[in-house]
């Protein structure tokens, strides 16, 4: 076994987009496990979104990634060696190692998963945040009711993908916002939504307007955000009565700088009252007490095959730092993974 | 008795500001009840932001206002003729029966009140729909824990008052923001919020913020909001995590032209995210069936001088056009009334 550990710190705070020197590659040894910590093999990291906001510094909903710190992130893997009664050399483990080849984490927070059903790397996506994400906002925010219409921006994303599959396996409508011809067709054909809206495909916010109206005839009743800007404020438009919107991402305005315009202002505040909605922000992490019962839920979906999903997946850890540039750009399609084993 | 009502109708549909030409001044007959109806000599008519957005064409919370009809409004007043079982004459009722000295409703419309523990005027205020409009925001939206800091803005008025002295009698941080020193001065020593801010002592918005931040040391866990403006923007960047915003009105965009931008437009969606807050839109005519509740805490509060309130009325019906312009500027200190008899 290599007593070497490659990793990535953070370098210096973005001013604006994120560009490859806000990175550095570091090369240290393996830590040693101490008393009831693990020390895990990782085979692939997460990239997610949330991860830009905490590449600034100021107020977040997460505290600030520490510079000159291996960057933070979920991950799985394998444990390598163990001083916790709990976990065996061999066992397969999520946790949050972050962007390096071998961590080490105290026991209790790392959580023993079954890939015999499920393949590792779902539990970083449709078994894992990203699914568990969908499922809160799907399920205790908007909440449908029989012959509602769900809609959902990034729907060819880890976590669009699933919340349209739960929707369409409740028997809901389900329409997705996705960008570009090739996204749209796999949301719908493949994921089987009831309609895809190519945002990419309208020339003005008009034009936007137009193709979500003609793909929710009977407007919507809940929306689940991940991108925020246009396409918002066009779908706060389509909004019925009593709907409910879960905020769950607003990737079009991470990159602002200090003082800029946000893309996704609300613009026309009296739809609050005119379609009397509600409007809530959550991260899921802020309610870790539903993850058993929405793991169950997915897993379950997943072996049974009615939970599709697709997977982006970076090679190598020297990879990671564009494929993450790339998924804030939106150049991923499916869950944005590095592979390092 | 006389024969003849005097009423008023909408005459034209404002183009922005309300003038009073806006409004016509008819003389009929007074109607006559038929088969299940009452007839209404009415004492006191309410003004109230909502009716501003009837009296614009086009979607709405509620239907528009037609042109040439009595103007609508809720009105308590005396049974003087019926025909209809459960009412008697000399009977008091709130009822909708509009601008105009005599109406005709169907009985199952009107509500008899008792007006022996509380005086009749106040079922139009906080023992009637200001009153239950607040006590609805407050109790099934805020939903406020011990301890936590409950903000409303309008606070001198009609429904603002209420908000904050239901707060207070559950034990809260009551905190008001209301337009001038005497409307503040009211609000904390006669009312007994803990603070109140004069929105209009602040020149700029940063000045502003200070403001509402020295009043708010803890943070805002609930706010309820009937104005919007840089005032909504400006708690909203208070909120702590996890707040509850009911968006009960936003006066200040009703008079908007079409394509004007909202000055109430949300500036840092994000916020959403950073403080994972709820906000929802509500109209107290959605949820009835929480009436007789509501009513009930409200007259036991004033009986007992546990809820203070204050009326702002104009004299006779000649008198309503101007009083509810003023209503609209923020002129009226405490619920706007026409008295009528």
């Amino acid at each position: 076994m290599t007593t070497r550990n490659r990793r990535i710190v953070l370098a210096s705070r973005p001013d604006g987009a994120v560009t490859p020197d806000n990175f550095r590659f570091e090369t240290v040894d393996v830590p040693e496990p101490a008393e009831g910590q693990v020390l895990v093999r990782v085979h692939y990291l997460s990239l997610d979104p949330y991860m830009r906001g905490r590449m600034n510094d100021g107020r977040s909903y997460a505290n600030p990634q520490a510079l000159d710190e291996t960057m933070v992130g979920g991950t799985v893997g394998e444990v390598i060696a163990s001083r916790d009664p709990g976990f065996a050399v061999g066992d397969k483990v999520v946790g949050n190692l972050g962007w390096q080849e071998y961590g080490v984490a105290d026991a209790k927070i790392l959580q023993k998963v079954d890939d015999s059903r499920v393949p590792l790397s779902a539990f970083l996506g449709p078994a894992g945040m990203p699914g568990v994400t969908a499922w809160y906002g799907y399920r205790k925010i908007i909440a449908p009711k029989a012959g509602e219409t769900v809609v959902v921006s990034a729907a060819s994303g880890a976590v669009g993908s699933v919340v349209g599959q739960l929707a369409k396996a409740d028997g809901m409508r389900a329409v997705g916002i996705a960008g570009g011809p090739e996204k749209c067709d796999y949301v719908v054909r493949e994921l089987g939504f009831d309609a895809c809206v190519d945002y990419k495909a309208a020339q003005t916010p008009k034009e936007l307007a137009r193709l979500i109206k003609e793909a929710t005839p009977d407007g919507v009743d809940g929306y689940f955000e991940n991108v925020g800007g246009d396409i918002l404020n066009t779908v706060l438009g389509r909004l019925n009565t009593f709907a409910r919107v879960a905020v769950c991402g607003l990737i079009s305005d991470y990159n602002n700088k200090p003082g800029e315009a946000a893309k996704s202002a609300i613009q026309n505040p009296v739809m609050f009252l005119v379609a009397r909605f509600r409007m809530e922000g959550f991260i899921v992490s802020d309610h870790l007490d539903i993850w058993p019962e929405a793991v169950r839920e997915l897993t379950g979906l997943l072996a049974e095959g009615r939970l599709k999903y697709r997977e982006s997946i970076a090679e190598g850890l020297d990879a990671t730092p564009e494929a993450f540039i790339g998924l804030l750009a939106g150049r991923n399609f499916g869950k944005q993974l590095v592979r390092l084993v």
